[in-house]
């Protein structure tokens, strides 16, 4: 297991996601990794900026749905090369996209605190991985989603 | 029936919203409303930056989920109002947010064109709202959401 997040993993022509990507300077830039206390759990951090307002005080569920998407596409990627029994980096890169999202939110998040994304493996199934994402502050979870994604073609990735 | 967007007639004090507030500077300024071919149907249009990538030509999954979700709880205000057989702007003011959401993706969005968003609204029940949303990009329908919007209490509006 590597302390690397599973995005600098990802080949040169995809990574440039404007959620998860080190080569789109604009974007955020998320880093999912196992989670070295639990370690069939994904987890990944995001620091939200002033602007990424719903009402005043709370942070945009937009921002709350595009992080849990990466991260489940993130936890997807982890998941697929634990599944094949090989290390992120060895070949063919593992590369996911969504194919459906799902977010309840339970309550309003607050905007301030670093947001944390935990996932967990629902489903590795072919080229389908299904990740359960709990999305908290401060230890309070505020939403959860789930994240149906694909592999991409080896094609593509 | 108004041509202005039901964003504009948001109360102040709930219009710093990140994706259609228009008092965020920063943020994308959706605009939502009734489309006049279609009276039972909202309607949306975002054109995508540059660095609104997924995979290089195409749209990151989370703006398109971010958009589907504003041009829901936008959808839920004016399904509200029309509900109530008044106009936006008459009081008290309508406001919603999302308790749920869910996206599929049907195949990727090219990034270049307008994104078009059709709203139909599925239920108005008490303070719940549900908005079936269709996304395309130049007659072709790329993904279909779906977000329940609930009433922000009057206190908070």
């Amino acid at each position: 297991m590597s302390s690397a997040a599973i995005q600098d993993f990802y080949p040169d022509d995809t990574s440039h996601c404007f959620g998860c990507g080190r080569l789109n300077s604009e974007g955020y830039h998320l880093k999912t990794r196992w989670n070295p206390q639990h370690p069939d759990e994904t987890i990944a951090e995001f620091v939200p900026r002033s602007y990424h307002t719903a009402i005043p005080g709370f942070v945009y569920g937009g921002l709350v749905a595009s992080l849990i998407d990466c991260h489940g596409t993130g936890s997807a990627a982890a998941a697929g090369y634990r599944a094949e029994g090989r290390e992120p980096g060895t070949e063919p890169p593992l590369r996911y996209v969504t194919a459906s999202l799902k977010v309840d939110y339970l309550k309003p998040t607050p905007l301030g605190p670093p947001l944390v994304l935990r996932g967990r493996i629902a489903e590795v199934k072919g080229r389908k991985v299904v990740t359960d994402v709990s999305f908290s502050v401060e230890g309070v979870e505020t939403a959860r989603g789930q994240v149906v994604a694909v592999r991409l073609p080896d094609t593509m990735a």
